[in-house]
């Protein structure tokens, strides 16, 4: 290996990036190639019979045939949703998340995308779907998907949450041993396309004493939530791409509302109702579960945005670094429903220093923001922090922080800084700092 | 609908965007909600039985399971990538198409995502796949999959687009009626990670006459490609990652040469080998097909950028405007693989005067722009196009142009203005201008 002297970032081995990449520091495993090498004169000719005896079976015959709608390699069947919990019956209540360890840059897949389903998910005909907007507007509409079709439509990048993202570690007294994908799957980016609702809105017009919105899905159990008005008129709209097609019936096909950088209950899939009204309604789907109890018992109403929070999604929980020393490339995400992301520090020494990540543009407004540092490991036991800070000046406060705040029970809008244990035999393990 | 007053951009309707979306044209279909309303005092209770027995199924009963994998509504499965030919054993020669027209946004889900594939596709398996790189390199080098996961990554949003794309119409007399997924669907756009070559390229060391490099595949027939050494230095990444998930086997997975903004039989896929040389090897994958024949029987090499183009998705080839005039949002994509784009121009009126569209951030180097204009037809018979320039001041020929600088025989790298003809009927057709 290469001696280079090497910029050091903070304690603990984080380097600088610049110089790192400079060195040129191997990683590969360096031998010699053997059989496999043609030399350059070789190249238009058949390979001798030695060489072509010791090359895979797929590159000695044509391959299969492609298909209308190209799937993941068999190999990478593993990577999947993880089912966190239902109901007795595995169709009504699920909260599936994604595997976020596995992801690189800001684009979840769609089929990757957790969701959180409350009545199970319908298979909904668009031919016979509608959205109805009424109360108190001027003139009620109804509005077909062909006929949606044809508004303006924008496409922005942005994550979404549930409120309940990370909630084994707000409440459970030890840290669980869990993978990034089940302390915190329930958070995915995607490129979204759909009308600003602002523009439907124009259509029905309001009236003076319009305040609120209640949005409703047609699931089964009418999943409904109360939205602030100002927030619709704002940058909501009615989705129905998702990563350049027609939204998945997982993700509330035909259509869902979309409120970016709020907690993912509000963004109501299948949506087909919005009642404009003066006041919230207290739906079960938001009494009950997503008000934050604060430290002296008292409820506070409501609490719509998702903080500033990040995530090393590698090394994170349940992985094994495959060496007991050497370099790595710490990587994660960050994000923020108030917008954008302005830094990422990180910590290779539990704390004691930080250092400032690379941030990977395009960096988007309540969007996923990628962040890298490199690390040399020197084999010792420690602790991996990121604290994430934003644009408003917003940084995430430790989880001890977050919990005098609340309610010792209280577990929504949790954005506590993520510690992860480095063993010396290299395996990783989530921990509280 | 009501009256107001519109700012126009330019001849035919085309009109000013920010007076189109102010004035909230009506496009729903405005009638009583009859049956299924619920007033909001009624919200939490249940609803009566006469409304209940309008609700389609899927509001009064629960919904099915979820999966590891989500997949799109079985109402969209009319949303395929396109076949356009194969040899008579399907496997071989096929080259598929995405069905643009139907994407909103920049990003292609990657199970549409155009591919061509010379050979069929093999399925590799990670564990046995090695990518080398040797030749005129200090130290030849092979790198496994496991070794490939720790360098440094970069994730970034680009097009990718066939030399061969809307070769249609650079060859054939008379315009064929043909969709835009028909036309022009060899091009998509995704997030691309993975690891800058540059990186790699600094490990093996060069040597001091290494001035080309030919990349091949590891597929049933070796495809291979010859790239100038300076563009792999600059920003050619080994891609194992698209839209947030390993790259599939229709993309090359487990990685393939990703080389920003240059054609699309570059990105070699199924990626096994790199062989650093002092001249282009002139295989048989370049020579015969990738090659501009020029107007006086010259052959230019080489030819590797794909320039400026634009292409209006909507309307379309193929599609019908439901109403006989109206308004309608004129929306398509833009691109060039020399950087960003700087402006797209939209006529309605067969080229006669020119608006600017709206252009959709972020707006990125070497990726899809989205860009929109309203327009408001009034029924006649017309023709629409759009014409795109970018950063660097290249903006797109007319067919004709184009045509004036090839043999006739000539279609790669075909970026002529795209025209769409409207007839009285709504009926939306290929045309040349």
């Amino acid at each position: 290996m290469r001696k280079a002297f090497l910029k050091t970032a903070a304690g603990n081995g984080l380097l600088d990036r610049r110089s790192f990449l400079q060195s040129g520091i191997a990683l590969s495993t360096s031998f010699s190639l053997g059989a496999f090498a043609a030399p350059v004169s070789d190249l238009n000719t058949a390979p001798n019979s030695s060489i072509a005896a010791s090359f895979p079976e797929w590159m000695k015959t044509p391959g299969r045939a492609d298909t209308e709608y190209g799937q993941p390699s068999i190999y990478e069947k593993q990577v999947q949703r993880h089912l966190q919990k239902s109901a007795p019956e595995a169709s009504l209540f699920s909260i599936w998340h994604t595997p976020i360890e596995n992801q690189r840059g800001i684009i979840t897949p769609s089929g990757l995308h957790f969701t959180v389903n409350h009545n199970g998910i319908p298979d909904i005909d668009p031919q016979q779907h509608v959205l109805m907007i009424h109360g108190l507007v001027d003139k009620p509409l109804k509005f077909d998907v062909e006929s949606l079709m044809r508004y303006p439509m924008v496409s922005v990048i942005h994550f979404l949450e549930c409120a309940g993202n990370t909630a084994t570690n707000a409440v459970s007294l030890s840290p669980l041993d869990q993978s990034a994908q089940e302390l915190s799957g329930q958070m995915s980016g995607s490129e979204w396309a759909g009308i600003p609702l602002k523009y439907l809105l124009k259509e029905t017009g309001l009236k003076a004493n319009a305040k609120w919105v209640i949005a409703e899905g047609a699931d089964g159990g009418s999943h409904s939530r109360s939205i602030p008005l100002d927030k619709l008129q704002d940058d909501a709209m009615v989705a129905l791409y998702q990563n350049g097609e027609r939204i998945r019936p997982s993700q509330g096909y035909p259509m869902r509302l979309f409120v970016p950088g709020w907690e993912g209950n509000l963004n109501v899939k299948w949506l087909h109702r919005l009642e404009v009204t003066d006041q919230p309604a207290y739906t079960k789907d938001e009494s009950g579960l997503y008000s934050d109890i604060l430290d002296d018992g008292r409820i506070q109403r409501f609490s719509f945005h998702m903080d500033v929070k990040s995530l090393i999604t590698r090394p994170s929980g349940k992985q094994l670094l495959p060496e007991k020393k050497g370099f790595y490339e710490i990587s994660g995400l960050a994000w923020s429903g108030y917008g954008k992301i302005k830094q990422v520090e990180v910590s290779a020494d539990g704390g004691k220093t930080w250092a400032p990540a690379h941030l990977e543009g395009p960096i988007l407004p309540k969007s996923l923001t990628r962040f890298t540092i490199p690390w040399r490991w020197n084999g010792s036991e420690t602790v991996l922090l990121s604290r994430a800070t934003d644009e408003l000046g917003r940084v995430q406060p430790t989880r001890d922080q977050w919990r005098d705040q609340y309610a010792s029970y209280s577990f929504n809008h949790y954005n506590g800084i993520q510690a992860w244990h480095i063993a010396r035999d290299g395996i990783v393990e989530n921990c509280y700092g």
